[in-house]
């Protein structure tokens, strides 16, 4: 089997070529690619069909038989997906600032690709696709390791994929698969230094903890999302249930689900009682400190650890906050710079919140579920970011660039 | 004596304060801290003077005792680079982009500072008010790990540059120096997670080793500079002769400097000789390959090690290239991704040179020793990354911020 050091030795010399594909060439490859995942659809459902079974004769909970799972649907939100980042703007050659030195020195500041980019990312298959379409049009080459429950699937997909590629101009090599999903293949690549520029981890905890105790390789965390929705006095209560229920329940096994609600206690007594009979309508577990349970005697009680919590599921802990300063400092306190949302009809409290709050993404007005690349309008989405450099929150193409400078001269010297 | 991580706890509880300082409030701090500097020359060169004396004692070279050294032009170009930061456009609060969505959310990317920052510097007492001035500028709080050696010119800055501050508005804790400069100070330092959200090494390869092995804290290297300078067969041969001459021998001892001159063998009869005596009239040793020994026999014989050497020394190491690809490929073995140059009237050379050279900064008819914060403009310098995430090339204000995504709404829920 080809060692893991091989695959991104020639990722690395695949690199070149697809830094200097013409932005014509990669869209036309691009919907070549999402054509053949229409037509490969009989034999990519077969190869899922079967990781799916063998996911369930192992006992696979419902959650993750759902992710791992193709269908029709899902595999023509693959293929538009492709088409999407096609129709993005090419990053590579953008010309992101440029100036004149006094001495006639022309600065520019070029984007250019970063070189060989590799995902390390759960038993979902679509994002096979999705990465695969975001580093082709970054200019990169990639590396995938997928979860070995979806390995069948995988290997179909890049197999449609850079059959089709290949018909397009576009090296084999610019898209790879790792063949073997255990853990020391996923520490071999987070190793594979001066072959590997970046590495983005998508996964829980364990998968961060282990990238940082072992990368040698620069990487980006996609880290958890304990996210906020602060209602204030001002808010359109109505406006705040929609919001509230949308970010808690409409998928909360994900990252940018919302976690704590928080609300301002000149508000709390008319609506929290409503508020709460809804979520828990809904199928919430509510979990509030003292006011919230005075208020709302059927929460439980909430303790530092739900403050804390990214449940990823149907729970919510809620508080009752008496300043947005309150509720700023919590969310400060005990966020993890994913996304944050703020309901308020109150120019100065969106603006405090806004400025003050210390996250990836803030929402005014709007549910914390939008933290999100394809909602975002970058096509499709490599992760998002809870670090502060490079990238942060939600990373489309530009992400996954790096600059360079040019400077243009007639023989200057320093002086 | 207050320990590392005590003084890194105050700067995190100082940066929100310097995030939130307008544009103006910092630029008047900063210019009376240039006011301050001049005033109190006096006090700053009596601490200098201890500095030097005790390092001349302790057998320091003179390299070393030069970097040191302060005089009344460091001074006053330290009090200028102040200045000169505060000229610049405030980086925080800048929309960097800025969208509206189908579904009418309004997305803005805006510019917000860091943090904390942390640098570890070498003997130089002038980095000390430029890490200062670009970060206060940047909004956020810096913590300074200077040269034990520097030990007294640092602390007079600080406590210069603080007082200033503290007049102007600026929290005290905004600048801080750690006063003991062992290497156990560095390690705590580049661990204090949590606390720091960025450092960055100024220094050898010792540092740099140990930050990739220690650092939690996010760092960006600093790091050598094996910079090229490629004599095209098309270059104005006396441009090529003032910008080698300049690129290798104008101040040697810096990671700009040219350490390998790459000429293509159509010009290398012509123009190697003359050259090569002007660089050697400059006090440079020539190591050459055997096309170079034979052309100009004085050379001494170039190995391996001297391609990969960074000489930071009047020396150089020069080859000759049958063509651009050769020259490139050259390049992009032995580079360190600093600084490049093509000594070209080709414009398609250029262009080539310019899109596959893999490097930081690439410069066409122009020397080296431009890659510089300040020749970039940026008013002074936090250095010059050597990587490819966050920040790549001479590092101004801009690289010592994030972003948010703010976005707006009006009561938007995810269907």
């Amino acid at each position: 089997m080809t060692s893991v050091v091989e695959i991104c030795e020639r990722a690395a010399a695949a690199a070149p070529q697809v830094a200097r594909l013409s932005g014509r060439s990669k869209d036309a490859a691009l919907s070549m690619m999402a054509d053949a995942l229409h037509e490969a659809a009989p034999a990519l459902m077969e190869a899922n069909d079967a990781d799916v079974e063998a996911a369930r004769a192992a006992g696979t909970g419902d959650t993750i038989l759902d992710r791992l799972t193709l269908t029709e649907k899902r595999l023509t939100s693959m293929a538009e997906g492709l088409r999407a980042v096609a129709a993005q703007p090419d990053p590579v050659g953008e010309i992101t600032e440029g100036w004149k030195r006094p001495n006639g020195l022309t600065i520019e500041k070029v984007r250019v690709p970063l070189g060989v980019i590799a995902v390390i990312y759960e038993a979902r298959p679509n994002v096979t696709a999705d990465v695969a379409g975001l580093c082709l049009k970054s200019g990169n080459a990639c590396v995938l390791r997928g979860s070995s429950m979806a390995l069948r699937s995988n290997r179909a997909i890049v197999s449609v994929l850079t059959e089709a590629g290949r018909a397009g101009g576009i090296p084999v090599d610019a898209v790879q698969l790792i063949p073997d999903a255990d853990r020391s293949s996923a520490v071999e690549l987070m190793q594979a230094k001066g072959l590997v520029d970046l590495i983005v981890p998508r996964g829980g905890k364990a998968l961060i903890d282990t990238i940082q105790e072992h990368a040698t390789v620069p990487f980006i965390i996609d880290g958890d999302g304990n996210c906020h929705v602060y209602v204030d006095r001002s808010a359109d209560l109505d406006m705040a249930t929609r919001i509230v229920l949308n970010a808690k329940t409409q998928r909360p096994s994900v990252c940018n689900a919302a976690e704590t609600l928080l609300v301002h206690q000149e508000v709390a007594d008319k609506w929290l009682p409503e508020a709460l009979s809804s979520l828990a309508g809904a199928g919430v577990e509510v979990r509030g400190d003292a006011t919230v349970r005075a208020l709302w005697p059927q929460a439980n009680e909430a303790t530092d650890e739900d403050w804390a919590t990214e449940y990823l599921d149907l729970t919510i802990a809620v508080k009752v906050v008496d300043s947005i300063d309150a509720a700023i400092q919590h969310v400060n306190r005990w966020g993890t710079s994913n996304a944050e949302a703020i309901v308020t009809a109150d120019l100065s409290a969106a603006r405090r919140f806004t400025a003050e709050v210390d996250s990836g993404s803030i929402f005014v007005n709007a549910s914390t579920r939008f933290s999100d690349g394809g909602e975002f309008g970058y096509g499709a989405e490599i992760g998002i970011s809870t670090q502060k450099l490079h990238a942060r929150g939600p990373m489309g193409l530009r992400e996954l660039t790096t600059t360079k400078y040019v400077v243009w001269g007639e023989g200057q010297t320093r002086p």
